[in-house]
């Protein structure tokens, strides 16, 4: 029984069938945002969804059961029962925000493609090597959004009212948006020197965004480089044991050489 | 006949006539654009074209003459074809936008000229190597592109109404185009906790595509360094073909003094 | 005493104890940006305040007193020092300028945490190799500022009236922010061949930056070659050391051969 | 006579004269552009002005008698010389446009600084490498600055009259700023299909402006590389030769050893 049902997890074509059941249900998904589909197929979808989250409970349960603990010490399988936790959730009675999430589920498309996983964890691998720089990052925007909140609070509420907002302002100057004529220029016929609080952000802000960029690059090429360096040099180990071996029957010849003359003695 | 038609086809002269013409084509619907020259030399234009479009097609044919099925094959050849097909359509009765893709006649340039073929074969080279980042890319925007019509499809029909909409505003939300000024702000203003949803967008929005082009860039130097590895080991191995010559030669000389000294014994 | 004090200083929980008040201060600031909280917890806010510009005095005196002279060659030190330092001037009367600098405080987390300091050296080390570009951008900028306020001075005084107006507004365009609909569409309105002033400068300017860029990556690839380059002749010498040695010892053994024959003579 | 004006010319301290020229120069150009100064003091800068040009004018007298025609020859030198011949066209009478690049007289500071001789000879020196793809992308933005003039040329004269304010605006396009709001979203309320047109022209137009950037790269790290191989090359021929010279020697014992052998026959 277990095995039978442990061979079924792990079999290609359930897997597939899994795949199959998350491009419908994305597909319908997508088809539910029009609103003539949505109604006039309401309680098609309605059932279908039902249907949808029946197989994926089923599927998690299964799994749990093959795997037992270990199922929850496996990230993305933790992931597939968020996912699947929060379809469970009745969207009914200040819970409707659930009902959003529930789109969320296409996402069990990365957990369950390999090659999708596989990007995810190149992706993921990135962080370590930038976190001390988005820690940087993070100083440097709490305290131009504490100065700025002091500086243009008053004046101008909406943008620099309290903490959050000028950490939004902040964060839409660093992408450029509107900057200068929407934001900048403005200030500036308050207080016409504000610009030397917002070009050193702006300079700052880019040239640490740049150095984030730069870090994720060198990151990638220095993996590779290893890998040269080290084929490289196998392949010149392997070079130096033969040379060795070369010399090592020379001695040997030698050898034989001069018991030859000593025998003859 | 065949041989004189495909040595036509094949030689430089002819190829550069194409050119000439393509070229030719290019500065007429330049021209073509003003007013003033379109209604002066209407019935010039009209005759060049008809011109440019027999002798293009007069092409094609002698082409499939010369090469046969093959033709079809190639990616190249096939673009031209299409391209000479698209100016054969009439252009009256509900096909008036034919009209407009005739210009694509112009990339036919790039079918001619070697080196832009090659930069063009380089681009498309660029593409299996993020083809996977993509997909995930797609998947993320699908996946909000219905969150969002399903938050803020009622209250913000124009940016938000359907699911295209949707798309079309991430997209330029993704491009950071009046990302705040131009939406997110007035969607606050209604939904105040919005930014939860789009500052996140925008974060792996930005932190795909500078991933996407990091792969094209690690892809390029992977096959830089490989190259320079290659080197190298070639290098190598030749260098070390000549050290085991040279030892080759010691045993020898060493063989012959054993020799020398059994014959003497 | 002195040993005592150098001790204490040097502490890991001195240390950890001076990263406490300055997280602590910086939760602080955070709060006091809020009116209510600002209005409620006066009081205690400026008993805090003061409580952390006295360690942080008492802080500075201990470790100029320990490392004496040394203290002020140290430019992590001299930071630490004119932070503390902003924080002691009185803030009344035209100075409120420096309340707002004490937020600047909480860079001392920089100075404090070495793996921070390592960044922040990281990052300055990348600004000796883009100096000469950054300097060419600066005389490239000068020189449109002066071209711009003279040609388009008179009519857009908003923009180009003083030199440092068009240095903001080249500053602006750069960033490509609004450049078109904001600024060149309407000033090509009244010069309509001011597109061959501006056109240009956004590609050089984007060019230059570009470079910049370049600059700091290929910077950085080119230590990490160096390290590997110098890492495979390492390897290299090292087996060339083992291969003479081997020839050494086949040399012996010849000379031994020879001295064997030369005695049996 | 021709001695002493060669040691002149070439003299670090007539060389250092001109950059303080230069650089006093364009510190009244800046302050002419502030009205009042300019007022105030306009015969002092007009005197100033006449001086300077009088300078360079010998300057440059001096080295064409110099070199003479190889004078001619180096862009250095042809590069001051138009600078210079701009500042003595009269500027009254249709050519007040002269007056203007008059300003350009500053970019003689590169010609003058050796460094920045340098990093512009870098920077020229990366266009070739780009030059095809630039090549393509003016193709590219030709057919579509033409195909957007027919489709929305009638409707939107003021974005796409003409030939020439569909290559401004699908520039503007390609910079992001305000294509969404500005331009893409309007056109949209007339032919709602035409993001069939501006979204694929986006996704080229950053995919090509991506790989020229890329280019540059690769490029630089091309030449970074092949230093890099050329140095363990050479460092690993130098060793073959050693091991050649050591083996020699081996074989040059056994040959003593085998004429020992001989001789006592």
């Amino acid at each position: 029984m277990y095995d039978a049902i442990k061979h079924l997890v792990e079999s290609r074509k359930f897997q597939n069938f899994i795949i199959g059941i998350i491009i419908l249900n994305g597909i319908t998904m997508g088809l539910e945002t029009s609103k003539s589909f949505s109604a006039n197929y309401y309680t098609f979808f309605e059932i279908f969804n039902i249907a949808v989250v029946a197989i994926f409970t089923i599927e998690i349960i299964l799994r749990i059961y093959v795997y037992k603990m270990s199922f929850f010490k496996d990230a993305w399988s933790l992931f597939d029962f968020t996912i699947v936790a929060i379809s469970l959730v009745p969207t009914t009675g200040g819970f409707e925000i659930f009902r959003i999430l529930r789109v969320l589920r296409l996402f069990r498309l990365i957990t369950v493609v390999p090659q999708m996983r596989k990007i995810i964890s190149a992706l993921l691998g990135v962080i370590p090597g930038i976190a001390s720089i988005a820690g940087l990052l993070t100083l440097f925007f709490y305290i131009f959004a504490i100065m700025s909140t002091q500086l243009f609070g008053e004046k101008f509420p909406e943008w620099f009212g309290t903490l959050g907002e000028s950490f939004y302002t902040l964060f839409q100057i660093m992408t450029l948006e509107s900057w200068s004529m929407g934001i900048v220029r403005p200030v500036m016929e308050v207080y016409p020197l504000s610009w030397m609080f917002f070009i050193p952000f702006i300079f700052l802000a880019t040239f640490i965004i740049v150095n984030l960029i730069i870090a994720i690059v060198v990151d990638a090429m220095n993996e590779m480089n290893d890998t040269e360096e080290e084929h490289i040099i196998e392949e010149f180990h392997a070079s130096e044991e033969t040379a060795k071996q070369e010399i090592r029957k020379l001695r040997n010849e030698i050898k034989e050489l001069k018991e030859l003359m000593l025998s003859r003695k």
